[in-house]
């Protein structure tokens, strides 16, 4: 009786005490991850050059995010049972991926941020061509970090490593991140359609949300039915991910965002708001949490029954305040 | 009896006709696979954005490079008899990987450069924004290459995906090209030493070329001293490629080059003329190719003659006028 138990499951699943637990170990693997690599390099060649590269790699990685995608690929991970090392693996690089986004879209020729989460941004901490090749050195890193030989400790199946970089690949590309903040930049000062809109967000933050809910569900056996309700899963959450966003940019003040509010209706950039107005927006993000859960009733319904961390996550990432 | 035949077979090869053979297929799948991938997507959502990021990504690839690395990688898969789709893939990846350090070395924050190979670079033909996003695009893309999935014609064992990926990056990264940069750049102005100019190089440039060889003969089942051998050689290869550089940089006029002349002088930046001189740095190049040489009689008493393109390609490099 797997969906009527649902409920009661749930009802004792604390997503703080879970949250805790992986956020333990992914800052403990990023931390670790990052540093020994660029350290050991570091000392080989006694350079400042690499020394100051691996700070800026650092300071842009270990910074206190929320570390959303990471959870999104274990708790999807954990709801297929799928390989633990290659979860985590597979949870740190698409922060990495996430992380160099943000320095590279910080930076003066893209929307020129000075602060990011109450600090100074990569660029104006490590000067222009740092944060430029910090962030290339992380898109690249997250690519090793998914293809760990027989020599490390946690390798795991090479048929999931070349699915995980195909996966990451295409979202963190043309047709995904970057594609989206090409047609972002573009957009500026434009009157998007809905389509538009949506089309925009589904590659620009939507991709890498997905991403990360089909990586976590490729380091195990899922299904094709259990692929397909994921897959809608993660396309709900990163949209109502982009439309809480919009409303928050909307509606907090910038101590509770930790970053500039009001700034997209500053820049004249199209939002959900702009666009259908603050409550129609509101109900659209409970209308999508409302599709994430029911992909999850699913996935549920094919056996898996694990799948707590998505609900909670889902949940809260529709229902934060900042 | 190999070792004596490879004389005469080396007289018969030429490796203009080698290289034409090449290229062609090189310059066919760049422009087939980075026009479709781009255009699909432009088309889907008819959006500006996205076409112009296509467009950029193109300008940077389809520019009449000299495609040394791709050569590369195709010569090392022949000499190994490797696997033909893996290796066409490879040598388009590595270009891309290639072609987005140009976009972003030109970048005004870098070294400021407004013309390459005749024409304005990408971020003067695009604005600044535009060339971040390809170049970050572009790097993206080279691991799609490498890891085609089942519907594609061109699908290889996943074995072979996983590890061209790992190279790939690691070459890519801080502790390969970028992170040869971020030493380039905290060594203007300074006096290196002989150590820490070839640690710079070795990183900077060499890393991806001598990767080129070593994917090249991943795509094979090459024995260990056969991989041994051929990365003596891509080091070799990898190291006189830039003491050639530095050479024409102080001796050839920008018209030959094609691009500005004596700018490391102006600039101030350490190089193998400024540290050993013309004449030794002449005698430096036909040292290590004669080390490539030499590696390549090692793969050839392995067993394997197919070796002709990459003598060829060894001697083209240090030989060259441009």
């Amino acid at each position: 009786m797997p969906l009527t138990d649902a409920p009661e499951k749930l009802s004792l699943f604390r997503l703080e005490d879970w949250s805790a637990q992986q956020l333990a170990q992914i800052e403990q693997a990023l931390n670790c991850w990052v540093a020994v690599a660029a350290d050991a390099s570091a000392a080989a060649t006694q350079s400042v050059g690499l020394a100051s590269l691996s700070q800026a790699m650092r300071y842009a990685v270990l910074d206190g995010g929320k570390r959303l995608r990471p959870l999104l690929v274990l708790a999807a991970c954990e709801a297929v049972n799928g390989n633990s090392h290659a979860g985590l693996r597979a949870a740190c690089a698409v922060e990495l991926i996430h992380a160099y986004s943000l320095v590279h879209d910080d930076m003066p020729c893209m929307d020129n941020d000075v602060l990011r989460r109450g600090k100074p941004t990569v660029h104006v901490k490590f000067g222009e061509a740092q944060a430029l090749l910090a962030g290339d050195a992380l898109q690249a890193l997250a690519f090793e970090f998914l293809t760990p030989d027989d020599a490390q400790p946690d390798v795991f199946d090479v048929a999931i490593q070349a699915r995980l970089c195909r996966m990451l690949a295409q979202a963190a590309g043309h047709q995904g991140m970057a594609g989206g903040q090409a047609i972002d930049l573009a957009s500026v000062g434009l009157r998007l359609t809905a389509v538009q809109l949506h089309e925009m967000h589904r590659l620009k933050t939507g991709a890498l949300l997905q991403a990360s809910v089909m990586m976590g569900a490729s380091c195990g056996a899922a299904s094709l039915p259990v692929q397909a309700a994921l897959r809608d899963y993660g396309e709900a959450v990163g949209l109502a991910f982009q439309v809480v966003d919009d409303i928050l940019d909307a509606t907090a003040d910038s101590a509770t965002l930790g970053k500039t509010a009001g700034k997209d209706a500053a820049q004249d950039k199209p939002t959900f708001v702009s666009l259908m107005g603050l409550a129609a927006s509101r109900s659209y993000a409970q209308e999508l949490l409302a599709r994430a859960l029911a992909s999850l009733d699913t996935v549920q319904a094919c056996g898996l029954d694990n799948t707590a961390a998505l609900r909670a996550l889902a949940d809260m990432l529709v229902n934060r305040h900042h």
